[in-house]
């Protein structure tokens, strides 16, 4: 590699994390307690048949999502901890189980979780709590340090999870005619400000040969691996996410009708799926309704537009004559910052209009790009180069999904409202389908390059 | 018509009703309370949860049940009694109603119900109890004879919805892989006697121009009319359904493997579906196990097989050189016969293997016709000649299938063990898509003709 | 069965045939000759090109009619006939065979016969002369009776795909946006005649017990077998075909968008394929052109509506407050009258409008029940009472679907423009699978019964 | 970028087409004769119906690739020739036209092009002789840069359509039971040589920053561009491509039944289309035969395996513990040779064996890189960094795919036994569904980086 070492682009990840190693035992066993307990309270105010139905093949129901993440505890923590822990079921590892590690066991069909009745809510709170007392038993009792590593897995695991039961309850409330609210939006104020957001300005960046992906020193799941050196040629991002307001015209001027907009393959997902909109907007007098976790609301022009396939984000780039930015000019923007963003625990479980944004030249930053919504880019999900596929380590290829999963996706960068804050990094990659529009998806403009 | 009155082939009909009109206010009220308390008796084993889900499009949620044949009497009955009741929610008849007699509203997607975690079964329950008391207040104050026959219209939905729901959560239970039991099957030996079932012999029967369908004088559904005259040619009937010992030499003979025993559409079915055994036969060992409503059973090798298509009771009819009965012919040896059988009330929800059968000559008669098992017969879901379309009538609509969705069913006769016996009749069609298996179908075989 | 002998109502079947048996040596020579020929000169004007591609799974090609029919010969006549026949190729069983009665041979897969360029049409075209002066030879050495009935059936069985030919033809070239001509037509004003149509009346039958089905004394094919008995109701039957302006009327009046007028199955075909009128109408200002065997021509407002599907006339019934017949109620107006109407051998190959149709009274006959088009009754593709499976007669199996094909499908009555006139019965029956509509298909209305 | 110029990667180039600019206009004639007399030369052992037929949705009928060549000429080059060149049909552009260019013209629908029949087969060949005329004449009348500039384009379109023409007529000739030979294989011994190829090693490549993409000065397509820089890790590359003995292994030890060496989205395509072995493989005996352009042949163990998809070649490498290079790594290693290898005009029209290989260490150069098989990569089809779309210019857009139409390919190298050498370049890419199989593509495996 010509030239001396990289700058850093992803660098800031060991900077983010709280959970330098070697990490004490009195921080797991935190760690551990505030995500177990921060699922709980996502599952609470839900019934058991709230928690049993499953409205997307992708999607999960809660209780399978209570269930599996209890289930990776009992598989890689408790029976390698040596307490002699006896499973709560047997059949536990074929309902709730995953990972292509499993070896040769059986699964229960993805698309039939919202079959299971039985175990009930009920038995799956139990679960939780037993596993619960296990594994901080286990915590007092002292383990390895092969087992403390699995237990971090498995909490950064948890909060990934965390994400899928808010978005997939989203989606199966949309689809009841009812659409009932998750909780109340206490303050209905804070989706649509009255102060416009800040026009959308074009921020430039140097590239150069720079260095991407998870660098050691904290958690990272196996897919931000290895730290390689990367070409990037100057390129430019845009200011903040593009907002309902300018997606809207999109959508009046015939966005959803010009084929010569979209990619082939999403003019043909367009067509199949009968796209006229984002997947939440729903039409109401002359305009449009969006259907949120508070329940439905007057669309917020100043706030992102959410819950858009790579499809439609693409075509949208291409109307503003823009593109999509890569996941490695993504990582270049973010390297570095402080990891500060709408997270789960702003409470807010919808993105929020930008708030500022840059005010002069070269030297100010885009706005948010941790938290509110994951960011579309148009990246491949493909390994990087030197990465080691982790089928050999049953917890790691359990935790995330394997690299012969991400091919036919795409990247997602920055996480969202629905995202747990703790731990995340710069260097985090989301892997979705390029129709997937039921996770909290937005759009970032890039040109140049 | 030449020559005299034609002899009756369903004229029982009239016998077998215990509502024979005028019916009086008791027997109605009464008639009423035993089938609510009936269905909440099948419901009660059930969680929230196991009420809830949707194992196929075609079948529905437990909970839909209870609040569909509730939204009945509350569309038909309560609305027009004039005691200024007031429906228990907006949008029951959006969630809950059915019918194409429904003026233009609209109508929660059949293949979506399982979706619906809100209304809760709790909620359902308390609709179900606040119908009930409407509906009994406005007996006590009177009700005008067009109502009347609106509330025993619902009484015999509610019986029809009785058998689905039973059947639908066999299927939802079959479909979870830990295969719960809906009760307990307290007496095994019951399915599985050692006695072997007597040999399958036939009973001729002479035809002649008959009369079907039902004649009036009781309670039937729209499409058991025009009571008409036809020319029936001799026939044979077999003396009893087929066995799963039967059934079983045909699936070891390969009769799955033959093209040529099998009608080219069932052909082209079991190749999608992939078909090698009745719907809920499961290879153990060397041998099958069976699913019911006790759990996973061995095999009863003297009871009927049950749970097959018509596909596939016609290709095991061509292996055994014999033809599936017309439904004339069936209700031809049936007419006349006591409604006797093993129906819902046996408690036994499961088919049971014939007792006794015909020991001699042409007098004998064919066992286990009414209850078991429908059978499934050759004749394709077509109106009766001179068949008036219910749609005028918005209560008769939405009770049973108006004639333009029967196309493409056939008709299966004689009720099952799902079947609740009060008010059936020899004259009752059952229409199923051919490649059904879900609903509790056997086989009986027929020759000549 | 009741009363005297059943009055006839197919029994015309056996004047209307020209070959009453003993069919002398000479007849079965000159039928042979001429069908041969006839068909020949439905392939003469058409490229090679033109006779290998096919635009549906289920149509052929040009070639595949000209080869199969050759086969037919040469499977059933020239291996019998002792005369030490070779077959032309070793592969024609297997590329242009048919039938179930097939010894376990392999079979070309229907839907790829359009990729069959080889053999070339010039092969096939001496395959056919081969075939032809092989048969003739055999004729003159003499052959049993056997197999003059074999030889009786190819000539029948040709004469069903010289319909076939020109049915898949007409499809194909639909479907090239130059629509080209298969023959110019000559005389424009055939289809458009100044004076208007009759108006439309219902004639009354007295139905009664009646005999239907072939009773032997000529050829038929064995699915019009056996004849038997039935009772009919008095009925009705429309004057004459329904025309284009009275169907037209039906589209603008929006029949294509009332779900109330249509089968469930039906609506959900109209909407899978998009169906807006007859399948060949094309949009032309404000009206419509209509493609024909002569090309595109202005939409004729008299003559009959063609290529219409079972749903389609089913839907238009009712929209008329009226129904489709049976086909037995179709078989007891049309028996005993003489076999006469625009079958092939007219040369127009289009529907004309009805003439004259009924001045009177209950005397009066309807018009149009032989040619023209072929009539969707609302019988299902059922087996009549005690038929015989014919899959043990190869060559019958291979001339006719047995019924194991028929499943599925609805009867079509009468005969069309493209069907050749020659042995052309009342007791013919055609099966269609209800969504066809490239076939030459028109509806009479019925009421009554 | 730090450090010095990059080193070249595809600077070859410039160095590879003979049609250095400025092109002389004898030197457009003779390469425009040349190719269109080569394009006619393939057609010709073809009769029209061979012309016609298309056994894939996304394979054409070689008479379209005849009109459709010559349509490029017409549209591009006599139409702005200036000489009052008359369109030798007005429906040519909509039958034969392709691009995203056209201005909301009409397009006949690609999977329907082997309905057209009309024009034959010889109307097209006297279009291609009309175009090939009055090219000649605007070539002596003189013509623009710009339309030199688009004849040149058309020269290299016209060689693109040589080698789907074949590739699609072999799939088209497989499709026929009679598997006909396109050619005779007239030396057999040149697939299956007696002596075994060499064993497979990796040469060892440096990696660092490099240059991709056609830098200019001479043709290369819209998609090779624009020339870029990109930093390489060190990498190893095979010796030569994996042979059907190898491949044989693979399918003997079960590489088709463990899905853990599959994409996700492999193993889902390898279940739906059912393949156990590469597309033109034949189960004979207790081995394999291979359909080749000259007719099925025994398998030939030391020719390279060919016609597998990217999901086969992916699952391969993962079972030697390997994997397919990126289209960068290919790149490195073919930048700079000379571009020699058995492609069309060799006359073979099959891969060869590799006939010698490295000898000795790190030196030693890959063999097969060009000719014989397209290698796929582990590149998805993306357009390079600062892709300039190409819709503003209809010819160019004509020519070759958009990168709109490129999502969801993978990037295939080297060209193929089918491919005209005239031209060919180390940057040229190929974009094929990973679910192709049709097209001539092979296996090369590397390590490392």
């Amino acid at each position: 590699m010509p030239g001396g070492p990289p700058r850093s682009a992803g660098s800031a990840g060991s900077a983010m994390t709280p959970e330098d190693p070697p990490m004490t035992p009195e921080a797991l066993r935190d760690a551990f307690l505030r995500v177990r307990r921060q699922t709980d309270e996502l599952a609470a105010p839900l019934t058991g048949e709230d928690q049993t139905a499953q409205s997307l093949p992708e999607a999960s129901p809660v209780k399978w999502h209570l269930a599996h993440t209890s289930w990776f505890f009992e598989a890689f923590v408790l029976t390698k901890a040596g307490t002699g822990y006896a499973p709560a079921a047997s059949d536990y590892g074929e309902l709730f189980g995953a990972g292509a590690a499993n070896g040769g066991g059986r699964r229960h069909p993805r698309r039939e979780r919202g079959l299971l009745t039985r175990p009930t809510a009920a038995e799956v709170g139990g679960y939780r709590r037993r596993v619960d007392e296990a594994v901080l038993s286990s915590f007092e009792a002292g383990i390895s340090a092969e087992t403390a590593a699995a237990a971090l897995l498995g909490i950064h695991h948890e909060q990934r999870h965390q994400e899928f039961l808010l978005a997939d309850l989203k989606h199966l409330f949309w689809k009841n005619p009812r659409q009932p609210a998750y909780r109340p939006s206490g303050d209905a104020g804070v989706f649509g400000p009255p102060a416009p957001t800040p026009p959308l300005r074009f921020v430039s960046f140097a590239g150069g040969e720079l260095a991407f992906g998870h660098g050691g020193g904290s958690f990272a799941f196996a897919g931000e691996t290895p730290r390689h050196s990367r070409l990037l040629p100057p390129f430019q991002l845009a200011s903040r996410l593009v907002t309902n307001r300018e997606y809207l015209e999109f959508v009046e001027e015939g966005g959803y009708r010009e084929a010569s907009l979209w990619l082939a393959d999403g003019w043909e997902a367009r067509r199949r799926h009968g796209w006229e909109a984002p997947l939440y907007w729903k039409r109401a007098g002359g305009g449009f309704e969006e259907f949120t976790l508070g329940g439905l609301a007057p669309l917020a022009p100043e706030s992102p537009v959410s819950h858009v396939s790579f499809f439609e984000a693409d075509a949208f780039a291409r109307w503003r004559e823009s593109r999509l930015p890569t996941e490695f000019e993504w990582e270049a923007a973010a390297a570095g910052r402080p990891v500060r963003g709408a997270f789960l625990e702003s409470g807010l479980l919808h993105p929020s209009p930008a708030e500022g944004g840059p005010i002069g030249g070269r030297a100010a930053s885009p706005a948010q790009l941790f938290g509110d919504l994951w960011e579309w880019t148009a990246s491949a999900g493909l390994p990087y180069p030197g990465f080691r596929s982790v089928l050999r380590s049953p917890a790691a290829a359990a935790a995330a999904p394997d690299g012969r999963f991400l091919f036919g996706r795409m990247v997602l960068r920055g996480g969202s409202c629905l995202t747990p804050a703790g731990g995340f990094r710069a260097t985090c990659r989301n892997f979705l389908r390029p129709e997937a529009r039921w996770q909290a998806s937005g759009i970032r403009l890039a040109r140049g390059g």
